[in-house]
């Protein structure tokens, strides 16, 4: 497709390429003396030099010629240059910030684009929120590619989102500039049933030439996976295991390799190439979802690429996977994805191919990250104040607001019990006390009460659950981060705390907080929809680490516990989950009383 | 870019695919127990099978739940299936029969996809003449995907052409259906001076988000090549050292590996993949030029995978390089160039690796061929008259029109020196009896006199040469397949045999014949253009035999004469050429006197 994301399109400055690559006019700038991973055949080559001009490059050889007084030379001193790495598929929500500070924690590992599915934020704000996003990525270098999030309500009927997303929706935003394809198809039921939904939101991203991202989370790699493949999407994801991924790249569909900061799927998933002789051309590596942490203490593609080369991957091949791969996945080989005359000219400088370390990054030819840093301050971007004033919950939440009324002495009801570092829950079925006609937690036994209040319409709808696994024995946690509909989600042990931790988010705008003993122990406030904060990276990185220290402090001691806890209300994964509408059977996709029957 | 090519859009058919493929409708097709070439991972899968519906693929693996009452079970009893090939650059008027013909003779041998570039009529009739191709490929299975003549005339202001083709002409074609690029940048000086003309067509493909395909037939691969490059054009055919391919490679463009009926370049060129380890994936194979005889002993892509072998290359890499590669170099592989699950079901029955014998070839899930023929009648198509009538030479040729007058007793003229087998020519300076105050021919030194006649306008406008190289003792041969111009080529030992050469082909609306003596030895009728016959494939092969027999018993004893002499026109190959404006010193383009000052 035509690529909106480059300095100048290509029939624009043609001629003053062909002129630099000449000699007859100088480049603008002139890396020397590097050595070339060469993404399109594969090998590595020494002492090349890059010309670049409007942006792109002009020539890749010896550039000496290319030379003039006006010219700016890098002397990359032997060290390797690589396209510039892409993520073929993150939601930046995930980090917790916004996509400039995301750019500016990234673009120094050496991303310089990212195909960004702006699932969690359209679910709040709707495309409104989208185009929020869109304008705050403006301001930075990095090329924000944008897939329309296809599944706004994620499990439609079961939950209530800020924002409806149909096949209208996804024609509309088709014609965006931004737009390069349809995000993630979650909903591979509605894919493989043919429903018209799924298959006319599929339909008009085909007619507009564009691409089909997709999310196939099924250990069926037979009748099912091709019925989806079939449909038109293009890559997925989801494969957690090695058989998973083989039986995608089989089948022509791009295997995305996922190393997200909560999904660690390359251990196993690596083994489809390197267990397999096979063309590995449509085998590309993908972050997903980042947190703050990982950004800082690991890195992004960078991290993600070492991670390949450990498991066995080839590191050039590594490279391909974030380079080219993704490139043609999308069908913008044309411009991005390698280091080759007439491509953007974005380059990555590379230390070391063990340690990958990332020296220097160029985007459009100029220099946008020197030695981790961003080379020049990001402008400013305010999110409107609807955007940064989500939380809309009916009346006030009291103590009162949690109460679980119940008849007896005992109640058997249905717990959602979390696995830790995994995405799945059991339902468990687990008597419970009733006390003065109601049932509250019972730390005992690791049962918390749990609530999701409706947040963005007012509609005063909340759903009342119990969930087991967190451990915590005093206090409460809540989050608007609660996917995918992000209502307000609140768990603890008793009522005073929980309401405690539900108005300390109304009161920030949304976002995570550990309350316990009336006293609000750790806040992460997440003012834009609820999702994010424009903090730098660092800041947020110490915010969340305060927050997890608050949530050892109220006992809960798995491995970031918000992760887990947002999953309570995805209705589209097994077991069992709560809505704002009440408890969800996600295997059979019906609502189901929190009590059994006696 | 959307392929207009499939017997229906996938997001018109992609409910039934996902139904198909799980069994809840029948697919319209399936082939049983075949070995699958997987292009997208290079492994050879056994035991697999493919469900069809609406022309697609619905699913590839075990389509046992997909077989109904009212489906077709193809049994390929343990053949080797692999996607359709696409020859990714061909003149189809090479091969001087019409679409339709040059379909009935290729598909049977597994081309279910060619990349038409209809340069050679497009300089006869113009665009008009074009979609007179078009039409003529619509009663076709063969997937015609045009390219549009970039370079009509060939070198402009050297030459009269029957039309002009510039930025204009390329945006409009850019809207038509067939159109998927521009076709050979043969003004390859053009791109490299950065001029206005070249840059614009360029331009008005980027533009069109279509591909621009090249023609760099300079040893240069440094500067020029990275400017070229730089320019938009993605691939190019014209490698005839192992070096030109894999430098084209490693700059990111598709090389296009050769094996013609005239150019046999795979030889060397395949080295660049066999001799370095590199990815393949810019590698394709392509045909560009196919007489009759080669279609008709040898075969299409299937000769050249064959080739492409015995040069060293893996089967499986081979079939990639006329398959997924050539689709992804067109942007074209959502559709086209692999089996997998909704693609085109375009898919070719191989009986043997090693003889790759195509037993059966279906296109849109249709069996198009079986054991080496059309499974059903061609439509007819008609050229139009004024596309059957192309020949306008002014006034009545007659031996006069062959005197080339002189003073004196001896001149030294430029005489074009043939090299037979090559397409370049040398310029030899050879010395010419006067007499009657003109100069004839002289079959002792082997230089033959040599006109062109301009036959579009009716200007009236002639070029006189001689040539030297051909052999010929007595008679004469002329063409009206005649680089890129197209106009009457004659040759000849005397002024009456070369008249009635002429005329012959005047009469019969263009082709190719040798007389001698005052008699018709041979002609190839070519009344489509003065290029093409609507005859089928077997008798134009004997009908061009019967004209080699003819052109020996002259004396001309060097291999497809026709070929070389065709070229003798195309001034944008060095050294001298003849146009009908006059002779054309092809390395400083500039044009030359016959004959040297004394």
């Amino acid at each position: 497709m035509i690529n909106k994301f480059c300095a100048s399109p290509l029939w624009e400055c043609s001629q003053t390429l062909a002129a630099v690559a000449q000699g007859r006019k100088p480049a603008e700038t002139v890396i020397r003396n590097a050595k070339l991973i060469n993404v399109c055949t594969g090998e590595i080559l020494p002492d090349t030099d890059v010309a670049i001009a409007s942006g792109r490059i002009a020539l890749v050889g010896n550039a000496e010629h290319c030379i003039g007084e006006s010219t700016a030379v890098i002397d990359a001193q032997g060290q390797y240059i690589a396209p510039g790495f892409l993520d073929g598929h993150i939601h930046v929500e995930s980090s917790m910030m916004s996509v400039g500070e995301y750019a500016r924690a990234v673009v120094p590992h050496g991303t310089t684009g990212i195909y960004m599915d702006p699932h969690e934020i359209c679910n709040v704000l709707g495309l409104d929120g989208v185009q929020c996003m869109i304008e705050d990525a403006k301001r930075t270098p990095l090329k924000t590619m944008v897939t329309t999030p296809s599944c706004v309500p994620a499990v439609p009927g079961f939950e209530d989102t800020g924002c409806f997303i149909g096949p209208k929706e996804v024609a509309e935003t088709m014609k965006w500039d931004s737009v390069v394809g349809l995000g993630e198809m979650m909903n591979f039921p509605g894919v493989l049933s043919s429903s018209e939904h799924a298959h006319g939101e599929l339909a008009e991203t085909l007619k507009a030439n564009k691409i089909i991202t997709g999310h196939y989370s099924m250990a069926e790699t037979g009748q099912g996976l091709n019925a989806y493949i079939a449909s038109g999407v293009r890559c997925c994801h989801e494969s957690t295991r090695e058989e998973d991924a083989l039986q995608k790249m089989r089948l022509g569909m791009y295997a995305m390799f996922r190393e997200g900061s909560a999904w660690h799927d390359l251990h196993e998933v690596a083994k489809s190439i390197t267990q397999h002789k096979i063309d590995t051309r449509f085998a590309v590596l993908i972050s997903d979802d980042t947190h703050p942490y990982t950004l800082l203490s690991q890195g992004h593609l960078d991290h993600i690429v070492r991670r390949a080369v450990q498991e066995g991957i080839d590191v050039v091949t590594a490279i391909q996977m974030v380079t080219i791969n993704c490139a043609q996945c999308y069908q913008m080989d044309h411009d991005l994805g390698s280091i080759a005359p007439g491509k953007c000219a974005d380059i990555v400088f590379i230390n070391d191919l063990e340690k990958l370390e990332i020296t220097r990054v160029l985007i459009d030819g100029k220099t946008a990250a020197k030695n981790g840093k961003l080379t020049e301050e990001l402008g400013e971007y305010r999110y409107p104040e609807w955007a940064t004033k989500s939380m809309r919950v009916r009346g006030t939440i009291t103590p009162e607001s949690f109460r679980i009324p119940a008849e007896g002495q005992e109640v058997t009801a249905r717990v959602i019990e979390i696995i830790p570092e995994r995405v799945g829950t059991f339902e468990r079925h687990i008597k419970l006390r009733v006390q003065d006609g109601q049932v509250s937690s019972d730390t005992t036994q690791d049962v918390l009460k749990t609530a999701v209040f409706e947040r963005h319409h007012e509609t005063g709808k909340v759903g009342f659950g119990f969930v087991k696994g967190f451990g915590i024995r005093c206090g409460a946690m809540a989050s608007t981060v609660a996917h995918d509909a992000h209502n307000l989600l609140v768990i603890g042990t008793n009522d005073e705390d929980m309401a405690l931790a539900a108005n300390t988010l109304i009161a920030c705008g949304g976002g995570m907080t550990a309350v316990q003993n009336g006293k609000v122990l750790g806040t992460v406030p997440l003012p834009i929809a609820g999702l994010m904060n424009d903090k730098p990276l660092e800041e947020m990185s110490r915010i969340v680490e305060n927050l997890s220290a608050a949530w050892k402090q109220i006992g809960c001691s798995i491995v970031s516990p918000f992760m887990t806890m947002a999953l309570i209300p995805l209705a589209c994964l097994p077991e069992l989950r709560l809505t704002n509408r009440g408890l969800v059977d996600c295997t059979t996709f019906q609502f189901v009383p929190l009590f059994l029957p006696d």
